[in-house]
């Protein structure tokens, strides 16, 4: 009986490593550095080093081991191909093959964001059901489709990149993607921070947020709570946008809840209360009450996502 | 062995019924009246009993039946419970257990549009893909979304109501749903010779198309083709729209291939490729080169799903 699995979420920093037990309990979790030399060539050599290191510390062999999944900050197909990891210098390769040849074990790869939301559907706030949306607010706005209890990857790997929705036809500076008018372009927390000084900049209106410097996206709902007038429009448009992004995805996926994560997910109910109220105006009349809740994982959600698609990669092995 | 599998397609003023072998042949196709009296309480007894009838004409009995899979005029979720067909005169009820009663046989169903494009997929213009997104332009603009050769029906029933993803804010006019600015407002046949005739009587341009009465989208398209002005003028707005929601649901499910269909779609290779230059402009560049084929089945494509939905239910069947 195999006891253990592994889960491991690759950033191009740190990679979160997590080890698990065979019902997904997290037994400890630790971090390695992102050796970014050469092309990336030693990252999977060096978490193939430590998941071994861990297993022998443990007393047990790799015979133990049920499989390894991971998070890739990249586009990763239906197949485990990923299609180029800029930040980590990566081309077109089948990571799954590859790292199954470094562990001896089975290995199972998605996209970071697609991989985070499958472990808040498994552990976190998207608990109990099984077609859920993850839209997480950071730096980008980044996003991950469960169906059925699985992530929807997609031809390219490119299921789930909900911050390139295109919003704004008329927006003339490029996202950085390339594109204009990208949903991440407003509505991530740096975005809603420059559409924020945009405003300031070019309207002599009374506010508390004048006197922040850097001015960040807490401050926006912090004053939004504290009843700022210019906070308070700020954050409505903010919520309308990614309401009707919501509203979108609802009526092609129509899942049963929206999980909302990131950073910015820290401003907690609110953000919840301003999206739900502008998905249900926005969005058709069939899907309406669609639930909407907070992550719960924060950054721990690649690394139980990363074990979930490992077990489940177990289970799909028909035995009969 | 059982020879013989049925598509059902229940329409407001028809039902096409689809008698097939079991390798998704189709022996011969007929239609019924839809009984609309007395809330469409005959309708799947009138099924049943033609069923029944073809099953009997052929010298076989029921037992010789795999399945019946039907398409349906309203929402129906993954369990198979209609949430209500207003054309029908339906409520809420599972129709798969309904109709299971009445033939003794197992039967599945789908909102008709998720099950059209199953057939597409099956035997028509989506042949030979398992992640694809079908959307068809007539009265309305209808859609359905596959994912690993199964529909996604969603939570409400109401995923692939692509139709109804919002577009223009700013519009005042209501669509048939209630809200504003839905895509089909815009996008559908109806919707485009709408658009087209607003612009008629605003502006006094000088185009073939104030000749036509009625004016319809088959005439739009006609005069496109000519090199008419306005005509191109509206095509391409009209690409412009629909390029740019295919974008929006190639990044949320990245499919293999869209299908267009509908009545509109006898325009042919010009409609393919209006949307797809604009869908290449708007997309995220990771899910660039899409690709886009016509529809082929037309009005059979509902009794070809509804098939599909059948055999694959009884390959669901676990026989280990």
């Amino acid at each position: 009986m195999k006891k253990y699995a592994f889960g491991v979420d690759i950033g191009g920093t740190t990679v979160k490593m997590g080890f698990f037990d065979a019902e997904g309990a997290l037994l400890e979790k630790w971090e390695l550095k992102t050796d970014l030399t050469d092309n990336g060539a030693n990252i999977l050599p060096d978490i193939a080093a430590s998941i071994k290191a861990k297993v022998a510390e443990t007393g047990a062999t790799m015979e133990d081991v049920i499989g390894v999944g991971m998070g890739v900050p990249g586009p990763v197909n239906e197949d485990g191909v990923v299609l180029k990891c800029i930040n980590l210098g990566w081309g077109v390769f089948n990571i799954e093959e590859e790292m199954s040849k470094l562990t001896g074990v089975p290995c199972k790869a998605g996209n970071d964001a697609n991989v985070a939301t499958l472990g808040e559907m498994y552990k976190g706030g998207g608990a109990g059901y099984d077609d859920l949306v993850m839209l997480t607010f950071g730096t980008g706005v980044g996003g991950g489709i469960i169906h059925d209890g699985k992530m929807i990857s997609g031809v390219n790997g490119a299921a789930g990149e909900i911050g390139h929705m295109p919003m704004n036809p008329m927006e003339t500076e490029p996202c950085n993607c390339g594109n204009c008018g990208c949903l991440e372009q407003y509505a991530s927390a740096t975005g809603l921070a420059n559409v924020t000084k945009r405003i300031l900049a070019a309207f002599d209106v009374n506010t508390s947020l004048r006197y922040y410097e850097p001015l960040t996206a807490k401050e926006i709902f912090d004053a939004y709570k504290e009843g700022d007038p210019l906070a308070k429009s700020m954050v409505e448009d903010w919520g309308s946008m990614v309401g009707k992004a919501c509203a979108t995805i609802g009526i092609v996926v129509n899942p049963d809840v929206f999980v909302l994560g990131g950073g910015m997910s820290k401003a907690g109910q609110v953000m919840i209360d301003v999206v739900e109220k502008y998905y249900n105006q926005y969005v058709f009349h069939a899907a309406r009450g669609t639930k909407f809740v907070l992550a719960t994982l924060g950054n721990d959600a690649g690394i139980y996502g990363g074990v979930k698609l490992a077990l489940d990669a177990a289970k799909d092995i028909c035995t009969c």
